[in-house]
């Protein structure tokens, strides 16, 4: 399977390519691909087959040979909130979550958060790894990543339907909850669990609330059961 | 919520509990709980509320107050084949499968593989990450983790009926092969993907093939997402 690269419009030019920076010095010396090599880039929701010509570690330039629609974009546009987990655990989730198919994420502070900030450098990783998993997975597009809001202003940017996976949720499993819809926003708690306040809040918001099944979950496993599920159903 | 312990069985003896070692440690040292203080002890499939009454950090004693059927047990026996994944890998995977309910998991093998071994300091790490994330999740039970086992054997240790996440499977989505069931095998390709031949021997002893959609999944990704679908299907 071809190596992929999501690039910038400005890399293209009618039918040539030409990289620079971390991706033409990956290929030239990491990859270490020659002229008469295949990748693929991805720009603008486009898969160009590209015939590498000229491979420097400043700069690749390719001619490019085929035009298509990625295959692997989900016919769902599913943006998922999550609360910013200790350690690696947000990485982890967006690794898994952006392979399953979100189109967008949002991270978001509630009362029990244990992690209230995430500076420049964990925004940038985040970046890094959607963009990294993005292009593994095959997908057409970069899944966006919000800026951090808090709860109060969550319910202002996510687009409706809305459903809070809640734990103490009984009577609607998540798979009731999920209608055929070109869009849906998922919404999974922190470590410390949501407060009925806040599931009030999000209820007067238009937020359904639903449970992911009757044993407890880790946010994390929480975030990619719930984008799982609502793949399996809404992305046939 | 309590703390919950699970316990083996000659730790009960009528009406009372006593521990020793780690647990007792954990109580005493770790989490500074008191005499009169409630903890939650699982034996034998079986809850049994207890009342502390001498803590100490080489045994606590308590005494049980109830006794009832665990809530949260799911209604399907899955069994999830997994290869053995680099670094950490598998360990997310075995919290997170264990949170969403498998029964058992099989570590095995194959030709692809990366990491063909896992000595005995790895297998204590899964064991303990296993009980952790059954304790965690209120479970009623630990999954047992078998010997790992060879492609060639591993149909003969998998109860039927087995499916095969394959991502060259089309036709067949994951929620079209599971039928009601009382027990079911998954099994999730390595980071290589599964060969051709190994599919058709699969096939040949009784397993069927399926889709988890249109993108790449890491191993990981691909083991949470099938046992959240799978879930979400049979234990409703």
């Amino acid at each position: 399977m071809s190596h992929r690269f999501f690039v910038s419009a400005d890399a293209i030019d009618g039918g040539r390519a030409s990289l620079r920076g971390e991706q033409a010095r990956q290929i030239a010396t990491v990859l270490r691909l020659a002229p008469g090599e295949r990748v693929v880039l991805v720009a603008g929701g486009e898969e160009l087959e590209a015939s590498l010509e000229r491979v420097d570690p400043r700069e690749v330039e390719a001619a490019i040979v085929e035009r298509r629609a990625p295959a692997a974009e989900p016919r769902v546009a599913l943006t998922l909130a999550l609360p910013i987990l200790k350690g690696d655990r947000t990485e982890e989730v967006i690794e898994a979550v952006t392979q399953l198919g979100v189109s967008a994420l949002v991270p978001y502070v509630s009362a029990r958060s244990v992690v209230r900030e995430a500076g420049p450098a964990k925004r940038r990783r985040w970046e890094k790894v959607a963009r990294e998993a993005a292009e593994t997975s095959r997908r057409g597009r970069v899944p966006g990543i919000a800026e951090t809001v808090e709860w109060a202003r969550l319910f202002d940017v996510l687009p409706a339907p809305i459903v809070v996976a809640w734990e103490r949720e009984r009577d609607r499993a998540l798979t009731d909850a999920l209608a055929p819809s070109e869009r849906l926003s998922l919404v999974v708690g922190p470590e410390g669990g949501l407060e009925e306040a806040e599931v009030v809040f999000a209820r007067e918001h238009g937020a359904v609330t639903a449970s992911l099944g009757r044993r407890s979950l880790r946010s994390e496993a929480a975030a990619i059961a719930a984008v799982a599920v609502a793949m399996s159903i809404l992305d046939r």
